[in-house]
């Protein structure tokens, strides 16, 4: 039986899952792929601790040369994350004539264009399923799947921490710092929480999703990112009454030319089935103009869930290898040639539906002033709540807009909170709804 | 650049949809492929009907032995459907060497085996996702996103017209008869409806899936099949007051080396997801060993979604012809030295929770003599209702039971059903429901 030689580049929790699985389903993976997938090397900087695998003798290295540089190695799993180290010994393999698995969509959003480009000049495979969206198929789906589709519009739930935090805080009225701490005590947030809850994460994903739907470069500094942090219980109520759910999404899509990628909490109608994805997992929907809608949905993150893409992904070259063939899907869906630098909508661009909410002294005449700011700036209303409960002398000022330019909501909203009678920072939250005009 | 010929057979709604993103969707093929992907015969017996589309000089043939022996076309896609000529049709093309495309579920639920092996000896691909789901990719999800996974089981809404059904009958409180009706009036039930509302056309679907799954061969006639035809809205209604909504659903599970294969109507509880899929679109769970559960959503049938996974597999066969390769994955997701007989479960060996309704004399004493048949039959109760609306003399009797076993029920409701207390058949809807006992 063929064999196919694979060094493993950190052993994490992804990385040990990898492992596992490799180990553990042998047997199903030789029935499926007809061949050998075996584990050569492992390399970590820490070979002592118990991962609870049998290695067979001899795998476990400290030196991630010994796989970078074995002839035999046929393609190295990259799971040590992040963009330093991961970086150099990536573009190390990939001179090696070693084809690459990843989940690191830090280094793909940051520095994908460059290392796609050595892959293709050094004629390897660059695999990454896991880098978006665990294990769901994402990737495969959008690159396979849909291939005969021009894709109009991608709208995912794409961090599960994220989700997690947020249906924490409407099951139970708690405030941001209170479910967050929760998420990091079950494990579901880093110490370091920023990646996650700022929205960084989810918009390294959408900016890699965005070039394999459109054919375009990645380019992630034009990716509007905004996190949860500042979502509040209230607002989450208010929502709840207007028939919406908040939910930190990552919202891209084409029209004349220009792409829409935008990561930021946003209103969206119960009836939207991702309203209903609760919890850690991840889901997106993808439109395209022949498929329609189609919905994915899966758990984002996790030992076991990443590393069944992951393997996805070794089974994928494995049989290229062994069918004779190498790059049998260009990496980013498109051909080389054909992939182009498409400009982003610059945020001041957008144009869709707004929640706001002033903190309004409760003043004949406040309504007034604030409405006649809006409409100086072409800003609509569909309607006005002024809801009962007062806080510090002001009220809650709830207002939905007919479709509107961020720019002007932008310039709004500054003159407004220049405003005596408004206390506090207005709350903008974007609006995601086809029911609306 | 390279060019792939492609002759398509039969031009219906489908076949229809093919051309059309073959032809439209061109440019966007040839960016992504590589190759310039050519549609060089439409055989169909109806060539004069104007289906919208501008086909080239010289492509549209009545005679099918034009496409099927031309030396230069490399893969026939087969859209004629059921499992007549198309069966023939696709061996000749097979033999001389094409690669095929179908979407023809019931021709690979029947004769699949028949088709994988003469493939397999003419060293040819045999592509279908669209076979199943329309436009979502659960094959390819199954065979190669999840190849790491062992599956456990597929839980699954494969057929829209019956979803269409259940979701209208629960919507407006309406007969079956009278959703069938409007279901034929929108064009999503065919004039006679059987393949669909009994079910059988979720059987082939199931068949298909399990055998991808498990490795096992296609066992069609093995397939528990059962239709929506007896639902009505008293029992969707009493499904809804037990937190249940009342879905045909295809069920497909993998214990102790058998194989659990069945298609009815099933109540489930509203928090999974699957009760959320409303109106005529497909979704399915697969839940595996490493994954956990990943959820797909998507149109299940019409023109364009099913042409798009159709042209997802045109391009998987193309991918192979220009990278030199064939037979890259295996069909039906094992090698064929690996597919097994798998037994599946005798549909009386199942052990489930079960819904009756019983149209009881509202006497004293009928409770007790039911529950007493039960008991003898080692079916116990988690909750007796009797519900007001006395219709002829008899009032609805509503039961949930514990786990029980499908025999038992079997011989316990022919008992019941024999009683003078009992009028009507006996209703009987299995539930899918981890969170009872």
């Amino acid at each position: 039986m063929k064999r196919i030689q694979i060094g493993l580049l950190g052993c994490g929790t992804v990385g040990t899952g990898v492992a596992k699985l490799l180990i553990e389903n042998k047997d199903l993976l030789t029935a499926r792929v007809g061949a050998d997938l075996n584990l050569k090397w492992v390399a970590d900087i820490d070979i002592e601790t118990d991962r609870g695998i049998q290695f067979p003798e001899g795998v476990l290295t400290t030196d991630a040369q010994k796989l970078l540089t074995d002839p035999d190695v046929d393609m190295v799993i990259e799971m040590i994350g992040g963009d330093g180290i991961a970086k150099d010994f990536m573009l190390q393999a990939i001179n090696n004539g070693k084809h690459i698995v990843t989940a690191n969509k830090a280094l793909l959003a940051a520095h994908g264009n460059e290392l796609f480009a050595a892959a293709a000049r050094n004629g390897v495979d660059l695999a990454f399923e896991a880098s978006v969206g665990g294990c769901m198929p994402i990737i495969k789906s959008v690159r396979e799947s849909l291939v005969a589709n021009h894709i109009k519009s991608m709208t995912g739930i794409l961090n599960g921490t994220c989700n997690y935090i947020l249906s924490k805080i409407e099951d139970e009225g708690i405030s941001f710092q209170e479910a967050l701490a929760e998420a990091q005590r079950q494990g579901y947030a880093e110490t370091d929480p920023t990646l996650d809850v700022e929205g960084t994460d989810t918009a390294h994903k959408i900016a890699i999703l965005a070039a394999l739907a459109y054919g375009m470069e990645i380019n992630l500094k034009d990716v509007y990112t905004e996190g949860i942090s500042r979502i509040t219980p209230l607002d989450i109520e208010f929502a709840g009454q207007f028939g919406y759910r908040i939910k930190l999404l990552a919202i891209s899509k084409f029209q004349n030319q220009r792409v829409e990628a935008r990561v930021h909490p946003t209103m969206m109608p119960f009836k939207n089935l991702l309203t209903s994805i609760n919890g850690t997992v991840n889901a997106i929907t993808v439109s395209g103009d022949a498929v329609d809608d189609i919905l994915l949905y899966g758990r984002g993150a996790g030992m076991m869930p990443t590393a069944s893409a992951v393997v996805s992904d070794i089974v994928d070259i494995a049989r290229n290898i062994l069918s004779g063939t190498v790059r049998r899907i260009p990496p980013l869906s498109y051909q080389r040639e054909s992939i182009r630098k498409i400009p982003v909508l610059p945020m001041d661009d957008l144009v869709t539906h707004y929640y706001f909410r002033f903190a309004a002294l409760d003043h004949p005449g406040v309504l007034s002033t604030i409405s006649g700011i809006l409409g100086k700036y072409n800003i609509s209303l569909q309607s006005v709540h002024q809801k009962g409960r007062k806080t510090n002398g002001s009220v809650p000022l709830v207002m939905l807009t007919h479709r509107a330019q961020e720019v002007d909501v932008k310039r709004a909203l500054a003159e407004i909170s220049d405003l005596n009678v408004v206390s506090d920072e207005p709350v903008l939250i974007r609006i995601e709804d086809d029911g609306l005009d």
